[in-house]
This record gives structure tokens, C-alpha cells and sequence, in this order.
């Protein structure tokens, strides 16, 4: 009874791989570039309050910063193998580094869950958390998107 | 005194109106797919655990369950004036008929909203919610998306 039993728990297995599989390297391109861009607007939206380019409100930039913070972990899921060709603009060295990649993406999650608490304060305390997670979002695109 | 100090209030006033304006056509077009495009991939996965064409996860659930609840009322914020041409699918009846596809979008917001604490219970409860969400989504794509 014991074989057929571990056949049917490595079937099982199997079977788990193959339905969480990687979307496409289209499809991953896609959710990628979906998620940076709502994560652009909505930054985009805390720097320009940040910079004094906006009038502060506290109830929107609360709102951008929930969903800066919440899309953060999500890009990351998407670069799986293919996906450095078709409609990217991530760059070759990406893959070449990944590593480094990685940890630069780590760091900018780590500080855009900053966010929510810091957009919860003041407005100085949302100026510090912007210019650190500003900071690591450009860290990675120096590097690793092309203009 | 009185003149100058109301109109540096009404100057304040059109700023902040200038600064918080919607974006450009393309850009709120851009915005709404986006979402939508994680909205779809995150509940596609919540729809193929809940139709068992995909092993039931439930750290995966209350992740997707979460990511559609939170932009869930993201979309509809950018259906403004000027967003019914261009790179979109969504019909014109759209805007003939506003305030019932508004509705949709409340329906769908509120059941989707649902899905986090469903996603924290058991695999029936995840159904019952996504059965719920999906036909709300249904019902405003049946009316107002292309094809």
C-alpha cells in the first residue's frame, strides 16, 4: 500500500506546480507594469504633496499610501524567465544581477509599508517616508529600467 | 483688508481644484485598466480555487482576496469626461447611463470588500464571496464592456 500511496502524494505535488505555475512572460509582463503603474500614480500623487506641487490632504495621501504600500510585494512575482523580451522596459542586467535586484526590490517594499503610518502623521513625517521610499524606487530604476 | 483676503482664499481655492483635477484622458484610461488587470488576475485565482480548478491555498486567498478588495473602488475614479475614446474597452452606453453603471460599481465594491474576511474562513465561505463578487463584475461587464 505504500508505494501507490506516495505515487498519489507526488501526483498530488505535481499537479500543485503545475496549477500555481507562472503566468505567461506576457501575461507576467503585464501584471507587472499594471502594478507599477497604479503604484506610479498614487506616489506620484504623495511626492507631488511632498514637494509642495499639491495641497496637502491627509484623507487622499492616506488612500495613495495604502495602495503604494499594498502593491509593493507585487511587481516582484512577475519577472520569471522570458519576460526580459516583449513590451519592457526592464534592462538585460536585471537577470545578470539578480541578486542585487532582489534586495533593491526588498528595500523599496520595506519603506513604502512605511508609508500608511507616515501618511497617518503629519505632513513632515509623510515628506521623510516619501524621500526614503523615493529613494529606493530610484535606486532599482537607475539600474535596471531603461528610460 | 476684506477684498485681497478673499481673493487669496478663491486663488487658494482654484489651486487646490487645478492641483486635484483628474488626469488626461489617456492617462485615467490607463489608470482604470491597470487595476483592473490585477483585479482580474487576483481573482482569477480566487475563481479557479473556488471552481477547484486549482488547489486551495489559503495564505494565496486572503493575498488575492485582499489585493482585489483594496482596488476594488480604484476604478472608477477615472471614468471622466473624455475616457470613452481611446485604448478601451468600455461601450459608450457607459456614459448614457451613469448613474446605473455607478451602481454596478458600488455592488461590486461592496461584495468585493466581502472577500478578505471569506478568503480568512473555510474553502466555502471563499465560494459563496467569489460567486457573489464575480456576479457583480458580470453585470457591468454584460452592459458596458466590448467584447
Amino acid at each position: 500500500m505504500k508505494r501507490p500511496a506516495i505515487a498519489a502524494v507526488l501526483l498530488l505535488a505535481a499537479t500543485a506546480v503545475c496549477a500555481q505555475a507562472q503566468p505567461k512572460p506576457e501575461d507576467q509582463i503585464k501584471q507587472r507594469k499594471s502594478a507599477f503603474a497604479v503604484i506610479g500614480h498614487n506616489f506620484g500623487s504623495l511626492g507631488a504633496m511632498a514637494q509642495d506641487k499639491k495641497p496637502y490632504n491627509k484623507e487622499e495621501a492616506v488612500r495613495n499610501a495604502e495602495l503604494v504600500s499594498v502593491l509593493a510585494d507585487y511587481p516582484k512575482n512577475f519577472f520569471g524567465p522570458g519576460t526580459d523580451k516583449g513590451d519592457t522596459k526592464a534592462k538585460p542586467e536585471l537577470w545578470k544581477n539578480r541578486s542585487d535586484f532582489d534586495d533593491k526590490m526588498e528595500k523599496m517594499i520595506g519603506e513604502a509599508r512605511k508609508l500608511p503610518q507616515a501618511a497617518r502623521g503629519d505632513l513632515a513625517s509623510l515628506k521623510k517616508a516619501v524621500a526614503d521610499t523615493g529613494a529606493a524606487c530610484k535606486a532599482c530604476h537607475d539600474d535596471y529600467r531603461a528610460k
